[in-house]
């Protein structure tokens, strides 16, 4: 437990949720704390835990977190606290040794599962100014459609094509308008994009009964994940009139394994950014007191075979801080999400849209970055890069830091790109 | 079993499936035989289906249907031939008699469940009649986009709000951006309406495997229900640029509690419509070998609480056949979606969109039938609707009919509107 003292993610104030799967075991949940991952059915078996009530030791044996995030806040934290207690406790410390398990140099050979049974994704677009960005080379003459600082714009998403990182996204195949065609061919996609984004997870059964309302909205959130919504942009661009996004998205969307806790995430919230002056007051029902975001510093590396090649290490093309992008609160996402009478189920994803900020240097995607494709970034060793190629890696970097804080992160959130012909 | 002869619904050519819940007991797979649901599982008590494989008496055992479907199709049509053998045979009547449940003549009071645990919903907008219809409304000077004729248009739905026949939906509440306003509000809909559709149960594990071939798709459909995909268009014209619809419909959308089988389809089925002279052919991906769709005969049904006062009956506002209306067929929505390598599961539902003719009296939703409202229609008694009013029923019947076929039906699809202030 000492050796969690100075990890860059996962310190004792962090203890991220996650749930892999040993072996022929059934999945549990295990717990990040420095380099190691604590079974929780483990710790529980040494007699850790033995002051929580009986329903939260069962949700703790659980093959997913779904009947954890199922509880009350309170209960959460009172897990956080055991957990706080016991690994302050040198006595405890030889007890979870044998529940203690070294997570590999190589995470990928880790064999993680998606932490919740996802029954609805849903995702938003939350970002001003990826909506501003991606308008402007939709739309030149209305970047921002006169609903947007009204309306939290958001979409249903594809839940089974849901998958944790380090996992390999084929290339999707679609219909495709190549420029000056007049008819559509069925193509591997030339346009793979990544989307940097955060997953909100949805807890508490109580609470989720209609309606959230704004008050109560950033207590349905049971944690935080990193999450990539992989798009084939020439697919979307002909297929989304008027419905949205179908085939473009729905063949992939990466989350990262760990679970931050809406709990761990308390040092980090920020209140949400000022309205410039002319923008319109949120509608009474999405007017949130006290409303908050987090500062999570987020960070996309690309890496690609030519790199790999060279010893050249993974690159970071873009930074950006989700409190500094977003026009719409994880509150307000919630709440939007239910003020028709809509019935979130404990496990819900909410993407928030991708996370970009004003300069290029902190778009959350390629599409803005290399304005679709044709300014690409270049990269060390000299390749350029419009859209993704085959071998290429993605990795999203989450991290928070604060004054009189320590620092946690999110671990990573990545995938490569294959053709499977 | 003499009942079901001449049943309007369920004779014995069609045994549609449900799921009921019998008191506290856990809900159970039953099959509608004229006025009488037959439990399987009393009937496989009494020892009906001894021949049929272990893998198939179990999965007639589970609390849904989604076992079922996830075997072959020869494996339902054993199913089908074990049923159809036991019911004429006279001495198996005795022994099925006590698994044998009547039907309540308020067919609302059976506790039906969702027929199929359905992981995602998908909603496809394959009527050329509907989307002209309503494009028109909203693009006066381009009412058919240029995808149309490519693309099977399609977005994902909401799946925590299917809910089965004869339940009360609760008008929506949501932004609206009144006629003249400059700031939408937040209230109850105005202009609340149904869509009339079919909807596509998949099944077949195996079969679900990318990638779908037109070939193969016909055998990924398990089954067919009655959809009704209730939506609030003045929510919707406000929120769905440039995403498609969210909140307009997340709200509810409603399946008929029988599913009935590909197989029961079979003396239905037709060949697709030609397309009309100068129309593209589909994409070879999406051209199926002897494609087909089903003549389904749809009759939608208004009740108001005033025409009950009056003891009017419940009046047909629209009739279209199903496989007069579609330019996509079942197979081309199936192939299309995994066309981009997308998981498949067993139990997904697939919307075909909306129903409609090419005439007023046969379009499958207010919003075309009335213009938006402009034009409401008039209804026995004299009230008149553009939209739907509180305490309105709205109900959709189904049947087909074939020279040398027996006559076969969906049950209804129902629901009634409530304001819950």
């Amino acid at each position: 437990v000492v050796s969690a003292n100075g990890h860059p993610d996962f310190p004792i104030q962090n203890l991220p949720y996650g749930v892999v799967q040993f072996e022929l075991f059934q999945p549990e949940i295990v717990v990040a704390i420095g380099p190691f991952a604590l079974r929780l059915r483990g710790a529980l078996e040494a007699g850790w835990g033995e002051d929580l009530s009986l329903e939260i030791r069962a949700a703790l044996m659980a093959p997913w977190l779904n009947e954890l995030a199922a509880l009350r806040p309170a209960d959460w934290t009172a897990v956080r606290l055991a957990l706080s207690d016991a690994l302050a406790d040198p006595a405890w410390e030889d007890r979870l040794r044998p529940a203690m398990e070294l997570i590999p140099d190589d995470a990928s050979s880790f064999d993680h599962n998606v932490p919740v049974h996802v029954g609805d994704y849903t995702d938003f677009y939350a970002s001003i100014y990826h909506a501003t960005n991606v308008g402007a080379l939709f739309r030149p003459d209305q970047p921002l459609l006169p609903n947007y600082k009204w309306v939290p714009i958001g979409y249903h998403g594809r839940a089974s094509t849901i998958d944790v990182s380090f996992t390999v996204v084929d290339r999707p195949r679609g219909q495709i308008m190549l420029p000056g065609a007049t008819a559509p061919e069925y193509l591997w996609t030339r346009a793979l994009d990544y989307e940097v984004e955060l997953g909100l997870i949805l807890g508490d059964a109580a609470g989720l009964r209609w309606p959230t309302t704004a008050e109560t909205a950033r207590d349905r959130i049971f944690g935080v994940v990193l999450l990539n919504d992989w798009s084939a942009r020439d697919i979307q661009s002909w297929e989304y009139q008027p419905l949205g996004p179908f085939l473009s998205k729905s063949f992939r969307t990466t989350v990262s394994p760990w679970i931050v806790t809406s709990d761990a995430l308390r040092p980090f919230e920020v209140p949400m950014p000022r309205r410039p002056a002319g923008d319109p007051a949120p509608l009474e029902h999405l007017t949130v007191p006290d409303d908050f975001t987090w500062s999570i510093q987020l960070e996309t590396q690309i890496e690609t075979s030519g790199m790999r090649e060279q010893d050249l290490p993974i690159h970071t093309v873009s930074r950006v801080n989700y409190a500094d992008a977003m026009y719409w609160s994880p509150a307000q996402l919630v709440t939007h999400h239910t003020s028709n009478g809509c019935i979130m189920n404990v496990g819900d994803l909410l993407g928030t849209g991708t996370i970009s900020g004003p300069t290029p240097d902190s778009c959350g995607c390629l599409l803005e970055m290399t304005k679709r494709g044709t300014q690409p970034i270049i990269l060390p060793g000299g390749e350029s890069r419009g859209f993704l190629e085959d071998n290429d890696v993605v990795q999203i970097l989450g991290y928070c830091e604060a004054p009189h804080a320590v620092r946690i992160g999110f671990g990573d959130c990545s995938g490569s790109v294959e053709t499977d012909e």
